[in-house]
């Protein structure tokens, strides 16, 4: 056995068995390895922010790792965009990098670069193996870093040498380091608060969005009159009919500010306080309302599940019936021309139940994020670090996790050009995977931007600069250029049949939805 | 004038009059400065390898540096592995990286990362401007950083504010740094080498690949027989009819040392000594022939060209006359199905005077090299870090400096799918290279390198993870989507009828040429 088979079986043991990767030169004893691991299933992407947003997808709907395969400084480099997402997303990814044989390291090969300090800035833990005796167990200890509460990005660099030399064994899996219970004393101070405050509300992000976590933030909810929140762009949220519903905080520092006027006790549950997603001139960055009491209930890296359901218990809340949701879908007009509001409302009609909803839709879906609230029950993934070109891929991982579900991507044209070579991967995959362009053609976001960072008209260089007319983006090509079926529509109507042919067929559809 | 003008103006003053970006928020004060500021061209990228491809190659084609404008870490993260390739060419590059305002620092916001970190593992000079009032003179030394010998990368981080708040004045330019010259007696030791070797070569990098640097290397070449040598990647290159001709080192180790076997002095001239790209068990890394001499004539940051007219002046060879190449064009054949060799006979026999041959070809370019050899005369430009995704931008940067200038891609399918929104800026400012995709629908150079590593055979997993079918990619539809006229062809007179047909007209054009 070589270190390469030696890590993989090393990963497969430690419960990792789907890499995405883009291998080169370096990474061949890897590539080799994969035939004599079947546990291992590996899927190509063809730029490396395919393969880091799909691991963050992975992540997001297993709750566990994928490893990625990138190919040196540069393969690393590329998926960096996508890593930071995922670190903000907390979702635990295992990088495997490939470098150079150890002999070759002082040489300054052309594609040698410091891969540590590429890996740094968004990993949060960062090592080269240096034997092929011992590369089993340091991606055993990958593993348990990645897999640390609430989720982090582990970087393990694999010289060639590494894998090409004989390995001992295989290594055994480590235990996972649980997250913390919170002491009793906080779970008592928090309840108190919660019964005194006048307008409390909860502030949640992580694992409590979901299952049981919801309930009881909705029990809680329901016996203290909190409101229930989560930050804007939560890395996955659980709602639809019969859910708890969780008011999102809105984008804009003064809308969120608004959103939180006298609120007097702000309970974080794996949150951080809210903060402005940019600064203004003049506009602050911390949006706690004057005068409002923060308290932590929990930290991220503090499980927030119990901490919840032993809130409910201090509170006695525990027979209170959590309000949920009711079905309410749109109504829908079959005339008109389309806009981001329209797209929105046949998503919301027709999307089937247990859908995954990954959003990307910045400018065009951040008006109407509650038109699809009352939906079917349904998974929500939103962009997490502001990177764009981050969803299309996290579908990818989203779709490999659940086969069963149908996953649909809202994205804006700027932002689905950045990681186009996402629709090959679903296709070569045949993921369930909808994509609908919000074709706006432009980065409309920053039109609103200009403005309001108080700069200057729009003059003709600037605005050349934000607007992706001349040539127009035909996506309809583009997609079938990557072997993904697709349309382009205008019209309520053909946005709609074309939506509901997506939702009734199996396999990856791109709907290029133009919006004025 | 606030900070952002100030910076554009302090850019322009100091000779940097062109900006490839893709402008966030936080850079929406520069963006509004573009207008005030004539003297700025700006280009829109839609991916920012595109635009750090592109600034390479605008150094490369001009000597002198345009500015990328980049959002935060994450868009610096998307430019990194074409700032490798930018590094590794010595191009010249002033990064301005936009950074929340440094009152929102503290808050760690999502798009919040470490820029420096980020931007250290590319870039020779660093700094984060911290007022308005000092971000000219801070654009000054970022300009005459990236000027010093022999070309390096700047990068400056914007933060919001500093680009929003009063800004005093425009800064004057700094004196930039010149090469420095080589000492006469290291000119008279290189000489006296040169003449008592028996089988002397010369390793050439940098400038002295063209212009009066070549005509000199020649007539060294004919007064001592030197051969005259440049990497498998040099980053620019005039070679073709009337040029001295310059071998180019072959890829793999055991090609080098069988080309080197016998040289008794290496002579190096802004290189370094020859290495193996990558390491592969039991080959060596240093690929210098045992037992012969490396003689340093020039450092990369010292002035090459005047050293080699110091060389012919003590060598007593003015008056020799370097050997000229003479005109020679392959054959070709108007029938038969299309390989990498044919496609490359075609562009040697049609391409125009003066073309930029721009060489991401990898696998399929390797073994036809020569053919262009003798064909008219032309510029050839590598890639350089062997970070994949590169030339198809350095040639945006190459057409915006050689207008009248025909510029021809050559790039496999592999490399193309990383950075093919390049097309699309082709497409938008009418930039008139021909894009010729070599596409053999696979990563062919890893089905080389599986065998070459020692890897046993090539697996069912292995193979899905190097191949590029299932689906094809379409590039005709691919190139269509991002406004590109195109053509698939996959014979000898279908290639020249497009190839021709290409060369006569102006503008983006773009060849799938399916090879065997």
């Amino acid at each position: 056995m070589n270190g390469a088979e030696s890590l993989l079986r090393s990963l497969t043991a430690s419960g990792v068995t789907v890499c995405f990767g883009n291998p080169g030169t370096s990474e061949m004893h890897f590539v080799s390895a994969l035939d004599s691991v079947s546990e291992m299933r590996c899927i190509l992407g063809l730029h490396e922010n395919v393969i880091t947003g799909a691991a963050d997808g992975y992540a997001r709907m297993s709750g566990k790792p994928a490893c990625t395969l990138l190919h040196l400084g540069p393969g690393l480099s590329n998926g960096l965009a996508n890593l930071h997402n995922a670190r903000r997303a907390s979702s635990p990814i295992v990088n495997i990098v490939g470098d150079h044989a150890l002999s070759h390291t002082g040489i300054d090969a052309p594609l040698a670069s410091d891969i540590i300090g590429i890996a740094r800035p968004v990993s949060h833990w960062v090592y080269t193996s240096t034997s092929a005796r011992n590369v089993g167990a340091d991606a055993a200890r990958a593993v348990q870093a990645a897999n640390a509460a609430p989720g982090n990005i582990a970087t393990l660099i694999l010289p060639a040498d590494t894998a090409w030399s004989d390995a001992d064994d295989v290594a055994n899996p480590l235990p996972f380091v649980s997250p913390v219970d919170v002491a009793q004393c906080t779970i008592e101070r928090v309840a108190a608060q919660l019964r005194y405050a006048l307008s409390p509300a909860i502030l949640l992000r992580g694992d409590v969005l979901r299952d049981e976590g919801l309930i009881h933030a909705g029990q809680i909810a329901k016996h203290t009159g909190a409101r229930l929140l989560c930050d804007t762009f939560a890395p996955r949220l659980q709602r639809g009919a019969g859910r708890v519903a969780v008011e999102r905080l809105p984008y804009f520092a003064e809308q969120v500010l608004e959103s939180l006027q006298g609120v007097d006790l702000l309970v974080l549950v794996g949150a951080k306080p809210p903060v402005s997603f940019f600064a203004y001139p003049d506009k602050p960055g911390w949006l706690t309302p004057e005068g409002c009491t923060l308290s932590v209930l929990s930290h991220p890296h503090e499980n927030g599940r119990s901490a919840l359901s032993s809130l409910v218990e201090a509170l006695g809340a525990a027979k209170d019936l959590p309000a949920a949701t009711k079905l309410s879908v749109p109504e829908f007009s079959r005339t008109g021309a389309l806009d981001a509001r329209s797209v929105i409302q046949a998503v919301a009609r027709h999307m089937p139940e247990n859908a995954i909803l990954v959003d990307e839709s910045v400018s065009s879906g951040f008006p109407h994020y509650g038109i699809t609230a009352s939906a079917v029950p349904h998974d929500y993934l939103n962009l997490t670090g502001g990177a764009i070109g981050s969803m299309m891929a996290v579908s990818i991982g989203a779709a490999v996790v659940c086969p069963d579900r149908k996953v649909i991507t809202l994205v804006g044209d700027g932002s689905a050009m950045y990681t186009l070579q996402s629709l090959w991967t679903q296709a070569r995959e045949k993921l369930d995977v909808t994509t609908v362009i919000l074709a706006n053609r432009g980065y409309k976001v920053l039109h609103n931007e200009l403005i309001r960072v108080g700069a200057a008209q729009e003059g003709i260089k600037a605005h050349s600069m934000i607007e992706l007319t001349n040539p127009h983006i035909d996506w309809v090509s583009l997609a079938r250029g990557m072997g993904v079926e697709a349309v382009r529509v205008e019209l309520h109507a053909g946005f709609e049949d074309a939506f509901l042919s997506a939702m009734r067929h199996q396999g990856p559809r791109l709907i290029e939805a133009v919006i004025g």
